[in-house]
């Protein structure tokens, strides 16, 4: 109990000073991550103060994430999270490369296409052509719905007018997109279903959002029905995130049928599904048709986020959102709350950029090149891991999720480690899991950024540290 | 009780069939505002279901905000807000207007710089510029914390050295320093302090965080001291939201030694000060000198916000952030998690327009031309309005925050609607005010998007409506 004595003389309000006093026990390792603090009544009788002065202690201690409060047990020290620091390594480890010429590293980590195919100069000359044509407007103009000639061509070139204009929102890409309905949908302690494994960035906003998590498996086509309808019956839900193609991570797609008795389920069950449709132009199964949940919905039910930065240029930071009619209030206040407004100059290049066709002919050629890719990659990862790995062709996208078979002595964080060190990045699953240690034995690797010759010794380095 | 009968048969849960029965009687008013529902024994009992039923019921309507649950008195219906009916008005009229010539409406409502002062040209040069010198680079890289080169530059330009580059973030503009520093640092029930009045757009994300808002009256050399230190010492406050230079709305500043005051007390006290410095730049009166919180903090106690987009080209959307060492990682998190970066190519703009002394150049001409206006508008008030209005001259900015006398027989929604059928557009105060009805004697009127004639007019017409 000695080391919670401090001195309470001074102007500083007492229950200020204990806490203080507290943090820093705990951030220099003299009070244990998970250590029970002392009760409000010895505490309050040792330091001779007021029992509401430690329980104000206590209070902003757990404010500030230093203490957790256990009913009718206690209150318990809470040192930073500590799962975080593998994240941080992996983030370390992507930016040393950042810098690196190709050559060097062999990175399977890529999340966007590669810098080679983007079109960067016609891309360039559309944004001179916007300037000399809308001058001052394209840098002055605000509007909060977003550029009205976008989200004319949006409407009709990707969703055939049968999603007017008016119901579009420019967002500043999809993680904008997720933060947004969010904020508009969910409150502390509302109730959101997740796919197991997920996108981290969306479990992020939610854990934000103090929302209870809820995850249910990934199967081959679609989260696994029953589980999802035993939580249904048993919770109120109030949204359901999902990503509709080549899933992130693990590249699955959902079936038509899936759909529907998902939709049918929130009907019945009273929520929302948050579309995430993040990478469906990359099909090259032509098995899977392409149908969105938006496209399927007939009762209001689904609120569609799409990317243009996650396939096109990623710096341009655009993406946009068709909300349903009950939460479109709502979800623009919360665009407008969040930034008052996207970009306007890079939504007027955007929009002549499709307008003129362009968009559609490098998504032709980009769907070509990564077909290409994508079969060479399935081929290798055959050839080269079929003894050590279990996986299921995506038939689209730019990954690929693999599990280590159960007989190697190796996890994916020990893999990555390794890897590593030979100059090989790839991504561990623990990032995409409520629990990370659920993970352990899954990585990603993308091919969006590999070359053949790079996709070969990075396969073969990947198969020698699994020996 | 007859009309909360409900057929309960079917698949769908008992709980969710109820909740949608009572949304739809709000909905059409068949329950009011602020109506008793049932207790749930009564409702339970009629219904013939369980308790448990009608409490998920009543659970799910106070989370979709149909029901207020009261300690120890039963659960009230809720029709959405009722003040933002009046926020809604005004919006409205302010859309009526974009698309009119000058010529139609006199605009005192204007936030930012007229359009005709915009260095359109020279921008767009710099623009064409960057493309050339960066080429894809400029379109495709995104960089977390924002390009180096601009965070350099607002070191070297802005803060002479004294804080490093690596401790600026980039933002898209203001609104979202606001927002992203809420997600890091205020969580539910933590307590906030705002002056008052207050910006509606960071009340509103005070609001979404659902965090416990105090107001201090601002006064003419910041906010009331001893009001501050009287919540501060009975509540536990997290931070202080604060504009340091012709706050928003009623243009006042802060005295450097209130501000040491303050800075002390969140010493003592132990909170944060989000500092907004959103148009420091447009000082006329000299005795103000340019100071900010953060130039003045010597505990890791300000974050700093500043906006380029509200002096500078609204539709860039640029802004940048400056956290403590403390919310460093999280605030830098919280980016990451609304929008992962901003838009590259109008940073690499800003830059180069800062580095080739052009933003310099424009901000003293724009501070030469406000400030003629600000003195032509002080003296025309006065002329016009001064037996029927109170106000203090603010000394910089864009905008008079005014007070009707009290012996006038009109409040200021009165006179904005009446003012609007004359084509003439104010801000009524209702607007910046945690309970709208405290700011109905007083409307701000700005002169940034007005010329001497209009202003001439626009007040007179104000002067007869208040006769």
């Amino acid at each position: 109990m000695d080391k919670y004595f401090v001195n309470l003389e001074g102007e500083t309000p007492k229950y200020v000073i204990i806490t203080k006093h507290i943090k820093k026990l705990i951030d220099t390792n003299n009070i244990e991550d998970g250590e029970k603090l002392p009760s409000i009544r010895s505490l309050s009788k040792f330091l001779k103060v007021n029992n509401v002065t430690i329980v104000n202690a206590y209070k902003k201690l757990q404010n500030e994430g230093y203490a957790v409060q256990k009913m009718g047990s206690g209150s318990y020290a809470k040192k930073k999270d500590i799962t975080k620091n593998f994240r941080k390594e992996y983030s370390e480890a992507l930016k040393k490369i950042a810098g690196k010429a190709m050559q060097e590293y062999i990175d399977f980590t890529g999340e966007t296409p590669s810098n080679n195919f983007f079109p960067v100069q016609s891309f360039k000359d559309v944004l001179n052509e916007v300037l000399d044509r809308d001058g001052a407007e394209a840098l002055i103009y605000q509007e909060a719905l977003g550029y009205e000639g976008l989200r004319t061509s949006i409407s009709e070139v990707f969703w055939n007018k049968n999603i007017k204009s008016d119901n579009i929102l420019i967002v500043s890409g999809a993680q904008q997109g997720i933060d947004i309905v969010s904020k508009a949908l969910i409150n502390t302690n509302d109730s959101v279903i997740v796919e197991k494994p997920t996108y981290s960035g969306a479990l992020s906003v939610f854990k934000w959002r103090r929302a209870n998590i809820y995850e249910v498996p990934m199967e081959e086509n679609g989260i696994d029905i029953d589980k999802f309808e035993k939580i249904l019956k048993k919770n109120n839900i109030k949204c359901f995130y999902t990503m509709s193609y080549f899933q992130n991570p693990t590249g699955m797609s959902y079936s038509i049928r899936k759909k529907q008795q998902i939709l049918n389920l929130a009907e019945i069950y009273d929520f929302y599904i948050i579309e995430d449709d993040y990478l469906a132009e990359l099909i090259y199964d032509k098995r899977i048709e392409y149908k969105s949940f938006k496209s399927l919905d007939k009762n209001d039910r689904v609120i569609y986020i799409k990317s243009f930065s996650k396939i096109f240029l990623p710096g341009i930071r655009i993406g946009y959102l068709i909300p349903t009619a009950r939460f479109k209030e709502s979800i623009e206040n919360s665009k407008i709350n969040t930034d008052i407004s996207t970009s306007s100059l890079m939504q007027r290049a955007l929009d002549l950029y499709i307008r003129k066709g362009l968009w559609k002919d490098y998504m032709s050629n980009l769907n070509e090149i990564y077909k290409s890719r994508y079969l060479l990659m399935e081929s290798y990862i055959k050839l080269y891991l079929e003894d050590k790995i279990e996986f299921i062709s995506p038939g689209g996208g730019i990954n690929f999720y693999l599990k280590i078979k159960d007989f190697i002595d190796m996890d994916s964080i020990q893999l990555f480690r390794k890897a590593k060190n030979k100059n090989v990045l790839i991504t561990p699953g623990t990032l995409f899991y409520k629990n990370p240690l659920e993970g352990k034995r899954y990585f990603k690797i993308g091919f969006s950024q590999i070359d053949e010759d790079s996709m070969k010794k990075g396969l073969n380095i990947i198969n020698e540290l699994l020996e």
